[in-house]
């Protein structure tokens, strides 16, 4: 059974679930504790920021209630993953919206499910000037920008893209067609 | 402090553990509360085989209970996992001794580690004839076949491993040059 459960982790199957379960009941049940510990207390208490949907325990996020943060400046993410690798950074200083998805029509994921309206009431509470989309440059990241763009634009609001280009440190004849073709019409 | 408690699994970075986070909040806590549930059920509840070391909930595995297995050989394995690979191919009647681990003097795991007193209990309990060593074709399971056959030659009793030689359906070729010396000096 503990096989069975620990083969719903994503990128878990039979083999590495067998693993796993070796190696917690024969060399860490300390770790297995703690770990069935932080599954209860998260599945309790982990619920959505009011102001960013990103996961918190409180009602808004520490990253919304930072005085320091330029308010004027809405970066849209599609995970708090994606949210991160942004802060490590350093260069954006403004607050986050994250949409804990993205548009995904095959899979049945709809506007609804990624809470597109709560975003639209964030963006145009008037403090907002700029929407930064930050989805990913894959197809499904790109239809949601799209969406959300065209969307926010209609509401008169400035909406930004993150640049499209080569890679730092790449070298040109192992970057794909699609990047230098992105990077040459963005060129500045 | 749930991507800290994830990280403790096997072959599981930050990355993986944000991943995994993040499916189970956002997509699967009921997963997340049965993998909780399973954890504390298992670590409360496994122990060790009375005769084969195994992991079970009773004070003997089923295996070892089952009366139409010959109880004349016993076949020595290191994991779990490998006694039921042996199984899967249904060419083994007998009775298994589970070390739960393999010597491996670097890191510091002797013959107290793996239970080797207690296969040597078992060994010689009178009904044993034959021990076939399927430890793994490793450095490390290579010699702890050779430290439990030196032993148990030493009581009286037969030992036996199992053949090297080339895998079924693979071509000379390409199939090292250790595995075909085996495979010539172990010819029939």
């Amino acid at each position: 059974m503990l096989i069975q459960a620990l083969r719903r982790l994503p990128g878990v199957g039979v083999k590495s679930a067998q693993r796993m379960a070796f190696h917690l009941l024969q060399h860490d049940r300390e770790g297995a504790r703690a770990m069935a510990r932080a599954l209860t207390s998260a599945t309790d208490s982990v619920k959505h920021c009011a102001l960013c949907h990103t996961f918190t325990e409180a009602e808004v996020c520490r990253t919304c209630l930072d005085p320091q943060r330029d308010r004027s400046k809405l970066c849209v993410v599609e995970t708090p993953a994606d949210q991160s690798a942004v802060e490590r950074t350093a260069a954006f200083k403004g607050l986050y919206f994250v949409l804990m998805g993205k548009l995904n029509p095959l899979d049945g994921i709809g506007p609804k499910d990624i809470g597109l309206q709560k975003l639209f009431a964030r963006a145009t509470d008037g403090s907002v000037q700029e929407v930064i989309l930050a989805t990913n440059f894959t197809a499904e990241g790109e239809a949601t920008a799209h969406v959300i763009g065209e969307a926010l634009k209609a509401k008169g609001l400035k909406v930004t893209r993150l640049a499209r280009g080569v890679p730092a440190g790449s070298e040109l004849e192992y970057v794909d067609l699609g990047t230098i073709a992105h990077a040459l019409v963005d060129r500045r």
